[in-house]
């Protein structure tokens, strides 16, 4: 049996255990074929058949409804950053776009979003470092825009949005890399949703983009090819190789999320792993919080100890127990705890375990 | 022990098995973490370390000059259509640059290349069918242009460039995808070359490019940052989440290439290989061979039967002999062998034998 630990790394994360041991033991010899699921073509039978086993079973999972393409590109959520202006601001002849800024994947978005057209923030948590979910500038709804991007979940500050802002006619666009498949989202809210895989999906290197078909076809001309979404819904995703791997990893997390009972159930277990976890930190006083409760994710905990040399101590010790890349982002120090599906409550609990023991050695 | 066929597919395409066992044994636990590869973050000192042993490795198998830079790129070679052009075409006012048409990757190239700049056709086999490698115009190497781009191998038709062309001052670009590590290429004729993973590389959805240093710096202010070479070169190819599968992938084979002695001792293999199979297709009138024979792949035989039915016939019969993904593409038909360094001399040897049975049973 292969050694393990609780793996609360931001992404690339964990997978299922089942998902893993799946992958591992069909390695060589994918369906029969004799050679891998890495090693047949896109264009073969096999493989067209993955994608659309791969596109049911998502749809089920997150009650896609029809007028929405699936899409699976090229780069990650961060080379949407680019294909989201380049196929969607071209619907204003203003090129105008609003922006909600809560952190670090939200900016780096409005930096790429600055070459293509004129970018209004509409909301921003900048002030207070991103520790909450910001109100929205009313002024910045009025007039024209071609979407309003947001980030449903802040991977590195450890908020969220709990409600969508109603953005009218605007399209609202939603980079979901660290919330997606954790809790129901009503696609029908989004004009797109997309997110990075190496989270809640399966390994890097590949995003999904769901798609509201009226919104396919505003491409700028000078947009390439395969940052196209118009390219990928009409070629089901095969225009060039995808990323296989990647995408077969998705059917094995799906059909593994379908077994757990879908979002809905991995909702209530995701919440409760939350709610231990934060209860813990607030238990006393040794352990600081970072987001305000109100905006807290249940994806990414992060909270801090009073010295650099206490947390430290504590990264260095909790690793020791197995407990596996818990320090924070170099922008915020500290703790973050990832729990993504794949974390089960035992891995939480064994966390939350060690977090009483430190306490109570340095307390 | 695992159902494995010999795999002549074009890519993505079959690796050494000694690569797939490798990565099948450590897939739960990598370097005793206790975590997959596919797990970890990419800024973890583990994956970081992984990427600087495969430019090692890497710059050792090609002998890459020091003034030159690896990135690994998303995408594939399909997204360096659209980069190749967008990171170097404004290099002259003009932006114009010049592309060998020689089959089907070339003229994606083409089409993507023309959103940016004034495409030039230097050089075209389009009026025999690319069926060899065209002599170049050179009054097209008249004039300023800002770069030269070349397919060194076309894998749907089975031809390759022997010689290089001399372009002077303008830098030759080549995609490399079919037959990088498959022959000895000096680095050093070439400003740019890159070649999408899952041919001889590793598994999909990546791109090695290597580039001069020189021309680093000369990107259109609107290139996507994760189509812009200066990001890839500035950051070590971690701007964001790269595909961290495919990368391991390629140290693994990389390793494996090394212990065969490199690409010299590869290159004669190959050389071995499609000689033997060319041979076989010349004995009789039975086998037509596509390519004019000055101008033959070494990475991909491409030959016909006289009929459909006896073409198809000759696919059955050899699928049931583990003789995988013969059937060439759908734009040329016939018959097409990818012998790739995975391929070893016993499946080439494997399928000649089937070649003569199929003769005397049909000829």
């Amino acid at each position: 049996m292969a050694h393990r630990v609780y793996n609360f790394a931001p992404g690339p994360a964990m997978l299922p255990i089942a998902v893993m041991e799946r992958a591992q033991a069909e390695f060589l010899d994918f369906q029969g074929l004799g050679a891998s699921v890495v090693e047949i073509s896109h264009r073969s039978k096999e493989f067209e058949a993955l994608v659309d086993e791969t596109d049911a079973l998502l749809r089920e999972a997150m009650t896609i409804p029809a007028n929405y393409r699936i899409l699976y590109v090229h780069g990650g959520a961060s080379m949407q950053f680019a294909a989201v202006p380049l196929n969607l601001i071209g619907r204003v002849p203003s090129r105008r776009a609003l922006y909600a800024d809560t952190g670090n994947f939200a900016g780096r978005a409005i930096a790429e979003a600055r070459r293509y057209g004129e970018i209004c923030i509409a909301a921003s948590s900048a002030a207070t470092n991103h520790d909450r979910i910001p109100e929205i500038d009313p002024a910045a709804l009025e007039g024209e825009a071609a979407y309003f991007h947001l980030t449903s979940n802040n991977t590195l500050y450890g908020t969220r949005w709990n409600d969508f802002p109603d953005t009218g006619e605007v399209p609202l666009v939603a980079d979901a890399t660290s919330d997606i498949l954790s809790r129901t989202l009503d696609v029908s809210r989004f004009g797109v949703l997309y997110a990075g895989a190496q989270k809640n999906l399966g390994t890097s290197g590949v995003a999904v983009v769901l798609i509201r078909e009226d919104l396919l076809d505003h491409a700028d001309p000078q947009t390439p090819n395969l940052l196209n979404y118009e390219t990928y819904a009409r070629d089901h995703s095969l225009t060039n190789t995808p990323n296989t791997f990647s995408i077969y990893m998705i059917r094995l997390v799906l059909e593994w999320l379908a077994a757990q009972g879908g979002v809905a159930a991995m909702q209530c277990v995701n919440e409760e792993k939350a709610r231990l976890l934060y209860e813990r930190i607030d238990r006393s006083g040794f352990y600081a919080g970072y987001a305000q409760p109100a905006h807290r994710s249940a994806s990414n905990v992060t909270f801090n100890l009073t010295t650099p040399e206490l947390l430290q101590r504590f990264l260095d010790e909790a690793l020791r127990e197995d407990l596996y890349a818990l320090k924070g982002h170099r922008a915020l120090g500290g703790v973050r705890a990832s729990l993504y599906n794949a974390m089960p409550l035992e891995g939480v609990r064994a966390l939350i375990d060690f977090m009483d023991a430190f306490e109570q050695r340095n307390g």
